[in-house]
């Protein structure tokens, strides 16, 4: 899909040199745009759990140097000459890819994000130098118009939307494909990144929200972020008043844990979906606990583009934002400590004129 | 919503009366029809997995004696006075299940296998003697009319009918839930007694069946019984070649064993159901096999009985019914030791007339 570019500049980023280096400053290559693409001068970017198993090689495949950040928002700089849904001075985002195939079974139904050729906005394969994609944590980043999100939010929320195009398309398509809405009743397990914005979904969405922690102190913040109940996992009594009742189980912790616990919660015909893929693996569920119910275990990665646009213009209409925490490029590292820790209420986000150095050529 | 029932005659039976006994003869009492009730005199009854597991004690909770045995046919002998549905010299069929709540949402929806209150037609809770069920290694059994199927088979292939009762309907259930037909790919696991119906069955519903077996040696077989396409699990090629191809799995085989290897298999929103539960948990599937095409796991459990129903006619149109071999009551235990050698094509069915001796008071 991507235009063949001859030319390219230079732009300032955060990204690490390999994956024993912290991320530093750095400046990186980006194409002039083609016929079909969009340029972004990046306003904000968030902080996902990907950006740092991945800037730190703790999946396998990482392409050095990195520059993470999959959570982009921006304004159009410039247009190529074939582009049509966007024009310089648009507020826009982008998401977890920049590129799939384009024409088949996945990408026709607007599912992009499970096209064996999806290609993900940094560590994915591209003509471009120096041969991989290259992410959010930079100033400006060009991207062909189909994978570019249109912004209707107010621009003083701008940095707030930016978690949107991973953590909300991550929540809203499970959501939304399970057919979270009045009438059901929906459990959010976890209540970080990704859960933080499944409560506000799904109690926007018109279901009764339930909402799991290990941790009784975040009771009052999931409340005010919507769940309608609060139950602590470690709570036997309080997860047994729950068996049976639940409609589908948003479940975003990618630590290891008892699946069981939660599928028991289920209804007949309910699903649990899982978000989030740990790096061993879950105890193995019990086999009968899906016998007994016709329950499902299943999993979702991401949205496509027009569920992602969909999304994006939910929020914008309902005034859904990320609760976020912001800060400047060279936070990165001490921000990803804190991330390991929990500590972060709920996302952190990058302020992209903080990249802005001496090094750059286009500021 | 079973009558209170005063009265009760004693039927031949063959049964154990403890976990480390063989099953041999014995008498059972048979309550006399209520006002709901149809009696049937059993001409057949088929032998399932969870029949030696029970009698055996393998799973918990065994009462003894017990006379296991749910895939029963034969014809009606009495009927309650309130009886509309069957009338004396029926040929009906009896399955997993001989009573249920009656008004829960399972129940209302059809589904009495997944009320809580569903009473197994062995081994489960009744006001009956000796307090618990009592199963269709045996002359007789009373069941209140819902729970009784009609068989419009023809009358010389009612051995053969026995096992659509159990093996045929934990097949077609999630066969029809997960919408098998033209246009689909389905995979059967296993060609045992559940599987060599599920590949019968799914062809029949117009899918394209591939059968997968360790076995090389059941190729012709599978190929015979409908499938399409047999494949080799441990030919890693063959496995390759079905890669993101198949729309549903129905996955048989209880033992436990790499789910991923068929999870991989299922394209986009595919589904694997299982419907057998190992006596040890199958080694933990990977979360990203899941997430990266929003596939499930699933289970099923037997079917409800307006699907038994339909699953019965279905076959009687279509000229389907088991591979069976026909014993004698008495060669019960020997068929279990060969059952466990997976030496049987496909189910082994008792003659119950072979049940009738000195003991018996209905004959």
């Amino acid at each position: 899909m991507t235009d063949q570019v001859h030319h390219h500049t230079h732009v300032r980023a955060y990204g690490a040199n390999s994956a024993d280096k912290p991320l530093e400053a750095m400046d990186i290559p980006r194409r002039a745009p083609g016929h079909h693409d969009v340029q972004i001068d990046i306003a904000f970017c968030g902080v996902c759990h990907s950006d740092l198993h991945t800037v730190r090689g703790e999946w396998a495949g990482t392409l050095y140097p990195c520059v993470p950040g999959h959570e982009i928002v921006g304004r159009v700089s410039a247009v190529g000459a074939h582009v049509s849904g966007f024009q310089v001075g648009d507020l826009v985002g982008v998401g977890c890819m920049v590129d799939s195939c384009g024409h088949c079974h996945d990408c026709e139904a607007g599912l992009e994000n499970y096209c064996d050729g999806m290609v993900g906005t940094y560590n994915g394969k591209t003509a471009d130098a120096p041969g991989h994609t290259l992410g959010g944590y930079s100033e400006r980043i060009v991207v062909n118009e189909r994978y570019v999100l249109r912004v209707r939010h107010q621009p003083d929320q701008l940095a707030a939307v930016a978690p949107l195009l991973c953590a909300g398309i991550t929540t809203w398509s499970p959501l939304r494909h399970w057919q979270a809405g009045p009438g059901k009743k929906v459990g959010i397990v976890g209540i970080g990144g990704l859960g933080h914005m499944g409560i506000k979904l799904a109690r926007a969405l018109g279901a009764h929200v339930v909402a799991f922690t290990t941790s009784e102190s975040k009771r009052a913040d999931a409340e005010a972020l919507g769940a309608h109940e609060v139950v602590v996992s470690r709570d036997a009594a309080a997860m047994a008043a729950q068996a049976r009742s639940l409609d589908l189980i948003v479940n975003t912790v990618a630590a290891p844990h008892d699946l069981d616990a939660f599928l028991t919660l289920l209804k007949r015909d309910g699903t649990m979906v899982l978000v989030g893929a740990p790096a061993s693996p879950h105890p193995s569920p019990q086999v009968f606990n899906l016998i007994m119910k016709r329950r499902a275990l299943a999993g979702s990665m991401i949205g496509g583009i027009p569920e992602t646009q969909e999304m994006l213009d939910f929020c914008a209409q309902h005034g859904i934002v990320a609760d976020i925490e912001m800060i400047r490029a060279d936070e990165i590292n001490a921000a990803y400590e804190r991330m390991l820790q929990g500590d972060v209420k709920y996302r952190f986000v990058i302020d992209s004129a903080t990249l802005a150095g001496g090094a750059g050529t286009t500021r």
